[in-house]
């Protein structure tokens, strides 16, 4: 960070505490926000355990790596300070709770060069790249605007390279144009051609007859009028300045879905942020199954240009095959919702091996695969959230490890047929300290929306856990929802809870916020997720509905609810009263409902503790 | 122009005055010229009918076109005023002898934009391109340095399109990237890629397929450790927005020659600003021959990177032929020296209709093929020539235009075999107003190099025309010179003759300026052609050595020395002396040569009536 830029924070800060002092009372009904000086909300929603930078605009996460030369992991997201080049940020954990930013100035690469004038996209880490230094393959933009709803301007997104000498914290462009300077002909009109990512894959090596340890990169795209698509290329030098089309490695029909669409959103029109890697019950595993995460961009018809209506964050478990003509193709077994938080996306991940200083640190022997997704402030930048008011926007979700998961003892019945099919991911790395609080379990057979709990957090941090047991009839239920209510007073209550008909996880947030009626762009639009519940045979033959059993984490103004170990729902809440802490279950339906004990460690960790503000 | 650089100008200029009635005498011996101000000397070398920008630096001829609009036809050249961006300039002329910049500051395209923010190279021009517009194909250039002898950077030469909306004053780039960025993959290694070179060809159309009056390019190069190469693209869309790539069109083997390599120089081991034409005897022909030039570099061994030694321009007639996979390629039949001279280099040329306003002025009625080549001035910048006191460096030759021809009559002998061969070129176009003076045909038995004309010019300014006639002993000489001594006076003397021994014609520099002795980059090496004199048979059945017939233009430093409508050399003649205007016979040997009458046309046009300097 330049001084200029230090003094202009220092400058934003001194006015947020004057004017906190002077304006800002969380006991009573909020201002309009968007009428206050930038910066004067600067805490007021600010998460504590969540990868964002100091100030200014988080975006996708990208380049992140294991540096073998310390152990360490480096987490990367697109980052914009608000005025001049913008680029991508650096953090690097030892064990993936708390972070540090790279410099003072956490930018490692900014646009403006040569082969990215105009910007710096999503790019991806050879950790031992050119020269055996990490080496981040990256988006370089020349021209914008770019979307799917418009024609594609050719030459816009080329793929680049950029070294690595000072351990991650500033990557420098190799002196040579775009490594790819675009899709081969006669692709001439992508709908989107970025976001490389590297990987390794010797089941891929085998069929494409490459050297062990070979490189590939897929671009995440599109063809107009065809359809979504992943192109795949090859490494061809040891300097990776060549690389060899192998061509369309996946494609979807254009605007299709898996299935009807109900439990793995829609393949849509382009692909973004497409990731590769394989897992196994254990975690990473290069021989394991392959596995794709992928944004997915699509509008309900009319079309309009250069608004792109939905995306949605996927991922699917493939099959490898080959063609006659050796062409090599992924195809689809499995597919779902990666996160269901419709502002939950442009996933990255990266393998972080055994060795390493997180997994060291956690005493875990097995190679991993972990991802964060970006939670979007303002609706992928298009709505008016006061950004400028709250002097950052976006941040990094908790960090997931994926891994590939079986359910036992699955009664085989109507339930399990159809294209639903979910991921195994671990959320455990908070690593919750002691219980702050506990809420004895207990039958509920009615509707109870206000049984409070006897003792709720006094802050907005914590995280809670618990579970649910549905009885059999619950399958029948046309009115069954069961949940709790967090982030709750006399003026706000944002409900979680589970609504059995359509086996749906819902968070309501028609309530959350009483700045909803104060300022434009705080929305209030719940957030839905699909989860099947499935009928679970025990060793005795007694069959039970799969019991659901939830994590909920919030941290100030982010709520992420995982569940079943399968599921997870991100969104923001954005709680404006001091006293909206309160905890309660919720119910409502004819059909009863069992909670188990529901415990709450209160007080997240920080995760930057090298910051000052 | 703007404002700054007028007045930089006109500062300069005003120096000029000052510093020439100060210190510059024509009569006596020349100072130091390099350590003189600035555009001390910008006159006094300057020629008066070639193209040449008002001051700075002239590179390759290109973006020539012919403007249907208007009839007009445009000639340009690269063009750097000294200090900031550079470009491509431009000129346009009504009668292929007068021209006017486009505007004060001719540039038409500079570079600094995103596709060129380094360099604009050699364009040419689609007549009716984006919207009916004149469109120019050029090499936007990311990165320096390029040369054969150095490794590729990857994605320093792409080709972009810029358009004219205002009759070819300004282009303005396309918002979108390079339509070639680079050569196709496998092709990683070039060395070079660039000068695209637009063309049509109905003979092309049938053998690839191709819809009548498609756009083709050539983009020249080569390929490290392999050789030169033309590589072919084909247009695929109606916005020239993409390029289908139809292979290496024309390959030789890397530094390869043509025959002994006597007679067309050498391929060498890159090719630039190739361009393809058709001719036939009446000149531009669609379904004539195919027609190349092309600037071929090489070195002796061993090389020096960043040393390209030597620089041919060469001309060849090609089979078209297809191979077994459909690929089309040019396959040379004759090959020869577009122009001997060393610095005559980068040859442009363009299609001229019948129809245009230089045809119709000269009342030509055949569709022609006109070229212009760049004349260094400073040996390719690597010579410490005074350019900063000369103002400006560089011109383009004198116009040409080329046909196939053919030579009547010849006797079928040995001087027909091997590799030699010819293009027919005219060289019409200054329009020579009355003789000035003349001199009476002579037989010179014996050595003359004295014998002074009766009448000289008491310019630097003109154009002699004489014939040579040779004994049949003149085959046998081994001590035959003959030709005319030029731009002569006691100090200094510039013999232009063709020496039987070895079939050349020479311009000897040796003496040519007293400044080669006082100033560095004044050079005084011989300039060297070669000219085969076949044996031709009368009617009657005797046969005789073929007529040498000579033209030769002096427009004060640049002499073009044409010789039977297949041969030119064109050079620098650097005369010092205002007394060094005066001609002669010249002749060494024990065999004689008659001339024919010397004709001389002194005073030649302005070819830029409307520049105020």
């Amino acid at each position: 960070m330049d001084l200029a830029r230090r003094t202009a924070l220092a400058t934003a800060l001194f006015f947020d505490c004057f004017s906190f002092a002077a304006v800002i009372d969380y006991y009573a009904s909020p201002p309009n926000i968007s009428t206050l000086f930038n910066n004067t909300i600067y805490y007021t929603w600010r998460p504590k355990s969540h990868v964002l930078p100091p100030y200014g605009h988080a975006g996708d996460p990208c380049r992140h790596f294991y540096d073998p030369a310390d152990g360490s992991f480096h987490v990367g997201y697109l980052y914009s300070a608000g005025v001049g080049p913008s680029g991508i940020a650096g953090a690097i954990t030892n064990d993936l709770v708390t972070y540090f930013d790279v410099d003072e100035d956490p930018t490692i690469i900014y646009n403006g060069g040569i082969n990215d004038p105009v910007a710096v996209f999503d790019g991806s880490v050879i950790p031992s790249g050119i020269n055996g230094n990490p080496t981040l393959l990256y988006t370089s933009v020349s021209y914008l605007p770019i979307q799917w709803t418009i024609p594609y301007t050719k030459g816009s997104e080329t793929q680049s390279l950029a070294v690595t000498y000072d351990g991650g914290r500033n990557f420098t462009s190799i002196k040579e144009g775009p490594v790819i300077p675009g899709p081969p002909f006669p692709i001439t009109n992508p709908t989107g051609f970025r976001d490389p990512y590297v990987f390794h894959n010797p089941r891929l090596d085998r069929a494409v007859a490459s050297a062990n340890g070979t490189w590939y990169t897929t671009i995440s795209g599109g063809i107009h009028d065809v359809g979504p698509r992943v192109f795949l290329f090859r490494q061809y030098d040891a300097d990776f300045r060549d690389w060899e089309y192998l061509g369309e490695w996946w494609h979807e029909p254009i605007n299709s879905t898996w299935g009807e669409g109900t439990w793995a959103g829609r393949w849509g029109f382009n692909f973004e942020t497409v990731n590769v890697f394989s897992l196994s019950q254990t975690g990473y595993d290069p021989e394991g199954m392959i596995f794709t995460t992928n944004g997915a961009e699509w509008s309900e018809a009319p079309i309009i240009p250069q608004v792109s209506q939905f995306r949605e964050m996927l991922w699917a478990a493939h099959n490898l095959t080959t063609g006659k003509n050796g062409s090599v193709h992924l195809e689809p077994i499995m597919a779902g919702k990666l996160d269901w938080g419709i502002w939950a996306y442009a996933a990255a991940g990266k393998f972080l091996p055994s060795g390493s200083t997180p997994s060291e640190a956690s005493g875990t022997s097995t190679d991993r695969f972990v991802i964060y997704l970006w939670l979007t402030n303002n609706d992928f930048g298009t709505n008016d959230f006061p950004t400028a008011q709250q002097g950052w926007d976006g941040a990094l979700t908790t960090v997931r490890e994926l891994a590939e998961g079986t359910i036992s003892n699955v009664v085989d019945n109507g339930l399990i047929a159809g294209p639903a099919s979910w991921i195994h991911m671990w959320h455990s790395y908070l690593r919750p300290r002691e219980p702050s609080s506990s809420q004895a379990a207990r039958l509920i057979a009615s509707n109870s929306s206000g049984v409070n709990f006897m003792q709720s957090p006094i802050s907005k941090a914590f995280i809670l856990k618990t579970c649910l047991t549905f009885p059999s009839g619950a399958r029948n239920s046309s009115d069954l929802r069961a949940g709790l209510r967090i982030l709750t007073s006399d003026q706000e209550s944002t409900i979680v809870y589970y609504q059995f008909f359509n086996e749906s996880l819902i968070i309501d947030r028609s309530n959350s916020s009483a700045a909803s009626a104060t300022t434009p762009g705080i929305l209030n639009n719940n957030e839905v997720g699909r989860l099947r519940l499935f009928d679970i045979a025990s060793t005795n033959g007694t069959v039970s509905i799969e019991r659901l059993d939830l994590t909920i984490l919030v941290d100030n103004s982010i709520v992420e609810v995982f569940a079943n170990e399968r599921f997870v729902l991100s969104t923001w809440v954005w709680s404006w009263y001091a006293e909206s802490t309160q905890l309660a279950f919720f119910h409502e339906g004819s059909v009863g409902v069992e909670f188990g004990n529901v415990t709450v460690w209160e007080g997240l960790v920080d995760a930057w503790p090298a910051r000052s503000y």
